[in-house]
């Protein structure tokens, strides 16, 4: 736990929320309290990543409701002496072994061409994490079995990955990409959902114009389940290490204008989660997900990529 | 502090809430647990009213917020035996002395006939009371005072009040109609603000038919402003004692759907109320006060209705 008075206190803007402490400390704050990073606040507090820089002091860091964070404005607007007591129970505690969870419907031609999906299997402490990201692991999980259950075995595999850590040091994408290293160049596409699971109206891509063709040719599929509007620029953060090594991305593009309600709060509980949005998720990756690993062809790369 | 573990547990709806302590009670129940009255969450548990009966036990009661009530009901429908430790703080302090606040434009032709409005000055201790209530006492009071800096003296007296202690037995409302029975009689109309403060579509109203068309002459003046619309059915807790004994009774209909999110809860902020809804419901409600307060002829009391 850790007491304290402040004398000194910066209030930063959300945004910069990831390095308040260290312009904070910078200035010679003894802490930094930052407005949560959210949309939407029924005096519901976000938690989230920050750091830490080895030049400056280690003050203790938080975010506050967005409602205390305007009080605190208010006063401070008109001028009033704000001293805030804050009580603080977080702790860091020593690394401990996880594993990435992974499944495969092994492909009937090219076993070792791989479409990888999934999302990640960690969560906050706050909530339960339902929508960031157990939601994404389970629609990528069930859009599989689907396929299995359809007895539709696609010419390359599918790989469904529940990465760990990804909130806390992205170790699981890290520790995917190590592993997997050398089977890079057959990874035809990597797909992550983790944007909250909600009514999906696409998918974003992010990979060469020739591959992009053949992702909107798949996507019309999905008209008329409203899924089919294909946009550049697709992603992830577990699948960031192989993205950056070559591998196009592929990410759902969700009706998210609340994720942000309830993203790293005590609100992302499972009732969040809408069944008919997610069994439309489920539809449309699981159609997708065929196609591109079922394709004669492969999805070709842009020409300056890694293969 | 009440620490219990639960053994025999009683979840009720919340619709029933007032009275879930005494039928919990009744059942045997050792604590009576119910879901938030409350028609949004982010993990916000919501306060509210509750009784005891003097023929059974006073047992532990509180309300959850909606996701942790549904998390209980599916453990429940899946067959598993909850257990539940109540750490709750709440007492009963004893009576204090409160005020109903009271300000007056004196009528210039009848100073003794009265149209009195307002909304009530304390909330739960829970949140700010933004939206229950200050936001009502503040948008009446500030209608009277658009009306004293016109320079706007109607024929009868404007009476604001600040009603004290609706939240636990309305005691103020009861001290106004016992401090003012003898007047009753001059109270043209009650109008009270109590259902947040939104944009105002109109008014309710109830009262005798003559005096429903004078309302709605009166409204039709709100027409460029959007509050023109006048229904039946009209009243507040406050007014409630006096509007019992004949005073006719007119509410704003404000766009409240939002107004379950905050209610009660710890959301119930001052950010919640928009500047320009405010000034909305400030504009509506002063021209329909001087127009009730001003007319030649008094609101027409219904012919059954004491005078």
């Amino acid at each position: 736990m850790t007491h304290l008075d402040c004398d000194v206190l910066i209030v930063g803007a959300g945004g910069a929320g990831m390095y308040a402490a260290i312009a904070a400390a910078r200035a010679g704050a003894v802490a930094s309290l930052i407005r949560s990073v959210a949309s939407y606040s029924i005096r519901s507090p976000h938690t989230g990543a920050m750091r830490y820089d080895s030049t400056v002091t280690r003050i203790p860091a938080a975010a506050l409701g967005a409602e205390d964070a305007m009080m605190l404005h208010r006063m401070i607007n008109r001028g009033e002496r704000v001293v805030v007591r804050l009580t603080m129970g977080a702790q860091t505690l020593p690394d401990a072994p996880s594993r990435n969870v992974v499944a495969e419907l092994v492909g009937r031609e090219h076993p070792d061409e791989v479409v990888v999906m999934g999302g990640h299997i960690d969560s906050w402490d706050v909530g339960a994490g339902a929508m960031d990201d157990a939601g994404g692991v389970v629609v990528s999980w069930e859009a599989v079995r689907l396929l299995q259950r359809l007895g539709l075995r696609p010419r390359r595999t599918i790989r469904v990955v529940g990465w760990t850590n990804e909130e806390n040091g992205l170790r699981g994408g890290l520790a995917y990409r190590d592993a997997h290293q050398g089977e890079l160049a057959n990874h035809i596409l990597a797909f992550e959902s983790d944007g909250g699971v909600f009514r999906t109206r696409g998918f974003g891509f992010n990979g060469s114009d020739s591959a992009m063709t053949m992702v909107r040719q798949a996507g019309s599929l999905l008209r008329r389940i409203g899924a089919d509007s294909i946009s550049r620029g697709g992603g992830g953060a577990d699948i960031g290490p192989i993205v950056q090594l070559g591998v196009p991305a592929l990410s759902p593009n969700v009706a998210g204008e609340r994720y942000f309600w309830f993203h790293h709060s005590q609100g992302d509980t499972v009732d969040k989660l809408d069944p008919a949005d997610m069994s439309q998720c489920v539809a449309a990756f699981a159609v997708m997900m065929y196609v591109m690993a079922d394709m004669p062809e492969r999805l070709p790369r842009s020409a300056s990529a890694t293969r």
